[in-house]
């Protein structure tokens, strides 16, 4: 997962974008970059950790000109690493380019083959490289149908920013898998990948870029086109579980309010009888509070995150976390001991985390631990951008409920089902066509249905 | 504010120190610092900023020692702070000794002012400096002893933890108004600020020291003494609403299940129709969700905290906060649109963030804001280490609640009772012995009056 | 400038190529980096600064492999010059290749225009970059001879090093404008800008690198070919005069010895009576050490340099500067005072470091100055990688020896001549052919007759 | 060894300290500070490395004030010894007060003692903190006069420098045994550990601090007193030999000049048949020249030194030095290669590096090795500051001259005699009194003979 953010006609650019980034910072704490365009002059600082490590004022000023893209990215290894940290940006016949892509293609290893049989060289292993070399060898002599010829060959999920020497450039995938939103400020336009980021900066949002839709920003204002006949929209509903900030708005749905409904529809399938309801903290908290609402049951800080433990932090030994050494998460003892907990989560991956906090929590003292998951079982892998681990690592996918629950010890266990939580977003048929079993949501983790063509090797292979 | 730890006899206790440390980061966020004792030797390392940001792996692989004391300190400015980082630790006719103090000594002024008549030379402003200057100065041969003799010349607010050659040696004033617990780890024995550093490194919580206690840790053992005779318990208040963390206990009585109990206190006192409840991060949202579960009105995110802004985020100038840059708290539009909020603070000082904040709601299209404060409006000036300011800017020192609700905007305001704040608590009397009006908590900042003697130029003046 | 390195087959590659680049580091001191070759992985660590700055043990640790190359550059500015360090280093249909140059394209120009019209990208400005794009298109599917295709193209000054995931490959141009020379360290083969890098690893030198040679090491050892039927000896003179080291050897000659005799000469052609002579250091010391043992005059250290001045120095304003505020040289009051001094320098470029020596030596007492250049008059640009600034800035080429002198304020000035300076260093006429005026050096600067075609916009426009 | 530097009374004051620092960084690499005095208000920073290490334009910047004092110390080892960077400075009774010292005392443990019995308390092991202690004590109200009593205490050597809120107080031991000197600059005063600083800031050179003398600048201009009544030269001759700066002058003889005439006198006193003289960079280089001179055989560069080794040098492992990796230092072998070579050290300590140097002369190709030395053999331990190593260490308090040569394996081994040494430097005898063998010097490593009582234990007990 990323973030991207990008900026038109402000003298401000990259110090708004450097606040946009903050904002986004949850989608990505690997690296963080902002190129800015003076005039046909690119610069740019980019580097691993969190913006506010790669930041300082002194770089801020050096990153002078009217237009801005900024990128954050999620976590993937490699010495390496360095090349791959967005937005990558280069200059060619028509200029220069500068790309920051929030996404997984899932033909990038097809397409870079064919590139090097044709003589093209990589820097990296970030898949947004190919998309820069199509567009450098296309022929149009125009920037705008350069990028929508090359867009054309991709096959995956994307929510991208391109920009020249003249214009800022935002597409969205034919299924919309990423969100992507579209602000103004004052006389700027401005495009994120969630809506916090207009909040942070004082922007009002004007509308989420459609799926398979381009947008040009130039100086004479804003155009609009299609890359493809027939989008067929697919958000990821990832995004409104676990990975968007609860203020954010995807499609006109407010994150935590949809993730507190996911909480009230959870009990109403899968009630306890308990003493307190206790959230995972962060992500689950708003599914916590709903859950507590609609039970009856008081909602309580059972767990608590320790704030201040951040990329620096020295790992305690295997015999010190042994000894109960617990630093990120501790149970609070006085408010569980003696409790009947229901302990509620977004998700279970791999059930190591979940079966960890239950124990946490008996040792605190809690007479039953339930646990309720705000999404139904992953049981497939996903290809466009989650990081939701290869199939055989996936409990969901090997044991059944039951099994789940006694793995990680719980009194018992329930998730959301498809249905509801399908329900409680709201179908979005609008671009379904003539697709009876389409809600308008990318459901492929829950049931291995996916909106685009799947190429297994492409996602691993490529990390050579 | 600070906080402190120490721990006895642990071959890592270095490292253990600094766990504990993160436990307590809350607590001052200026500067951290561990000094470590290895049979005689002192290994320290201190530095400015976040434990994050002040110790790496190889630092704190040279803190060798098998017993060790750390603090963090709360913010204070002055460009050669650098001098007054704790642990202070120095060479003198007894051997090594450190010291880390958390409080605030109100005779101190006086107290330096003989000492360098007498010769005495200062690193820094501190007035921990005083204390170790006493010490040295005392004709008592035993560490011990000398200690206790120095002590009896102070006045005002300390919990303390003098680590020598061979001993840890921890006190508490005779009001006992700032915290410190005795906790187990194996063979270890642990001092801390908060009991949630114990539950972090997994060790076991004992008791608290007590009000006017010395307790004297060596290889033999664990010992007890007293300071005074006349011990009187006045805990400060203001760690329940505001400083601790959550899931730590103080005197027995868990922080979170203490703010809940204030919310819902809260309500009683001064209901209100509303549609919605939201609660200022981190701070305010334990009493937010007692309020809202007493209420029976749904309890939101109504208010975002940035998780990521730091010391080093670069600050948006005049112009752009002007024009709506918001970084450290965003109002979440979907929530609060439309709405009748309730916004819940843990106290008001200068009521300038309140202010700002119920405007940021009325932004997002609150149709009314109530304000409930979850403590008494704060009218006196704090002595003992809590950074309420000086008594002119504190709002409700000179304005009445009416022109503090139109200061900050809102359509309702209400604090919180003493009465009901001290019932929430429990009155501890057991060492109150004649005094009627005795509760066992330091009140000073709702009442004016303090449980020692001020001297008021003291607080001041030392910073020269 | 810039100063290359490489080794093949040896366990500790990365580590000697970090010793070999110290030794070379005179040649550059903008940026450094080392490039190495895990069996088909490349590590790789580069930064802007010195090799000291940019190599921490650590990062060495990471460059595993058992061939590596390294690159130092010189001076040149822009904001972006990260982009610019080398080596570089890509992937391509031929697995990975990285490549470090030491010398200029005069057609890069071109070239690159030509390749963008194909729709290749460039990440920065620099000229080698030209020649991994030849490289990645030629058909050929050795890297090798898709390398001499490449060479083939280009114009210029160049010794170079390409190293792919099976081979080391070390080229100079057909002019051999630029040094390069072979080395042996036990089983390992190294390749060096200048030996005195051998020097300092303990590998033994083998020979030069040819005019035109490449030289291509496997792991079943070393084979020779030419990339051109006719080379023709252009070694540039101001390797000599100032830029390497005086423990190398260029093409057999050592260059303290050559710049020894160039003072004796110097002495013969334009002596003077004086009581001291002195040199600027550090590269004018060798000069000095030969005109004062030639002429019976005592040589003295007149002038000091501090050794310390680094990138990080913070530079006195102007105000100061006036004050007499003087860091980087002083004139020792003691050695000149009362004396007449003859100050040796290796050359005069744009005349103002000289005039301000004259002047510091006059103040600090010096009755004369005779000033006594070690190279002829600079009268023309430098196409080949040597910064002696753009014509108009030459002192020199806009005006006569007097008019010089009395720009500098020397009571007397002389150069050395063309054909003194030659017969110093020898005719090398072995690859002359028919060509009567040939010597085997480049000395355009001084004559303004170069060794290959000049395309004049080349050297200034690469860099927007 | 240390270098100290102050200045009254200039707006510029850090800055031109910071100036001073880097021409006096060869008297101490391990750390740097400097303390401004901005009316009363310290500001300061110190740091452990380079003067470039230790301070950025920033930090410079805080140091406001219109007097300054730096200092730059020799390398040391020990965790703590942050705790021990100079300047030290401290607030006391009369006010703040900073010291900067060169030198070593040598009753400072036994001081120390007493005033840890009186109570004083030390923060490192520096016998600096001596000083201070015994100036807080003083009953004196005047700082002068407190500084007067408390020096009178001290034995050994010292150049201080000692900053009050309103004054700068300068003072050289009875013996003068380190260099101190006075200038100005406009309407300031400067006092420098040598006079090379004055160069470097635009300064005028006044004379020397005397023997015992104390000044002390104030606004009202300059004093001068007495600390003895019986002061008695003895200035330390290795300051002349090996430590100080070419282009510094020591009580009006040049250091440049001073070392060239003893490698005139050295060939007179032991001539030798040879090719070539070299001599090891940096402080034999004047030697060198002169006894190339003096016998009529060319000076060569015969070895080079590595400029850029620094602190941050990854040093060679024992496998690669042993396979011949050599950084610092590098023979040139077309220089030396089948030549007699005369080879021009300082003094000999250890033999260790003679030994290498010899060596690496021979594996260049050198066919005879005679080492000629430019003073007497060491022989006795210095208690004065020098690291001249414990006498069990000296090679020439345990060997005679012959075996030495043997160990170091020369040709020929000869070293200066004292007699010719000080003849070399002059007699200074205006302080001897009826000292017949009083010549103004301190010769003590040379002879044994030292000019102040030595106390043993105290070189090496402090350091505990």
């Amino acid at each position: 997962m990323c973030g991207v953010f990008g900026i038109f006609n402000n003298k401000n650019a990259a110090q708004l974008t450097y606040y946009a980034l903050y904002a986004l910072q949850h989608r990505g704490q690997e690296s963080a970059g902002i190129v800015a365009n003076d005039n046909g002059n690119l610069n740019s600082h980019k580097g691993l950790g969190l913006v506010a490590d790669v930041f300082t004022e002194e770089k801020i000023e050096t990153l002078k000109g009217t237009s801005a893209i900024g990128h954050v990215r999620y976590s993937t290894t490699g010495i390496n690493s360095l090349q791959n940290v967005q937005p990558i940006f280069f200059n060619y016949r028509r200029g220069n380019l500068a790309i920051a892509h929030n996404g997984n293609l899932v033909n990038a290893h097809q397409l870079r083959s064919h590139l090097e049989r044709q003589g093209s060289i990589f820097q990296g292993t970030s898949d947004t490289e190919v998309a820069a070399h199509l567009i450098a060898r296309s022929g149009y002599e125009n920037t705008e149908e350069a990028v929508k010829e090359s867009l054309s060959m991709l096959k995956g999920s994307y929510a991208m920013l391109f920009m020249s020497d003249t214009k800022l450039i935002a597409v969205r995938d034919p299924n919309g898998i990423r969100p992507l939103s579209l602000g103004k400020l004052n006389g700027s336009y401005v495009v994120s990948s969630e809506t916090c980021a207009f909040d942070t900066i004082g922007a009002t949002y004007i509308r989420d870029v459609e799926p398979g839709e381009i947008i040009m920003i130039t100086k004479d204002g804003i155009t609009s086109d299609r890359i493809t006949s027939f989008p067929k929209r697919a958000t990821c509903v990832f995004e409104y579980i676990y990975f968007a900030r609860p203020d954010s708005n995807i499609e006109g749905l407010n994150v935590h309010s949809a993730r507190k409904e996911l909480g009230k529809k959870l009990f109403q399938e899968a009630p306890v009888v308990a003493d307190v309801v206790t959230g995972v903290p962060d992500s689950s908290i708003s599914a916590a509070i709903g859950f507590a609402e609609e039970a009856g049951i008081p909602y309580e800080l059972g767990l608590i995150k320790n704030r201040y433990i951040g990329r620096t932090f020295i790992q305690p030994s295997q015999e010190l976390r042994e000894r109960g050494v617990r630093l990120k998460l501790s149970a609070v003892r006085k408010v569980v001991e003696g409790k009947r907990v229901v302990m509620i989560d977004d998700s279970i991956v791999r059930g190591t985390t979940s079966g960890r906090i239950v124990n946490m929590l008996r040792e605190a003292g809690a007479t039953e631990v339930h646990v309720r998951i705000s999404s139904p079982p992953v049981t497939h892998s996903c290809y466009y951008g989650i990081d939701t681990s290869a199939r055989e690592e996936l409990i969901a996918a090997n044991k059944t409920i039951e099994e789940i629950r006694e793995h990680i010890g719980a009194d018992s266990l329930a998730f959301l089902s498809t249905d509801e939580m399908i329900n409680t977003f709201g179908e979005r048929t609008d671009l379904c066509g003539e697709d009876k079993n389409c809600s308008g949501y990318c459901e492929g983790c829950f049931t291995g249905s996916y909106p685009t063509e799947i190429i297994e090797q492409s996602k691993f292979s490529l990390e050579r």
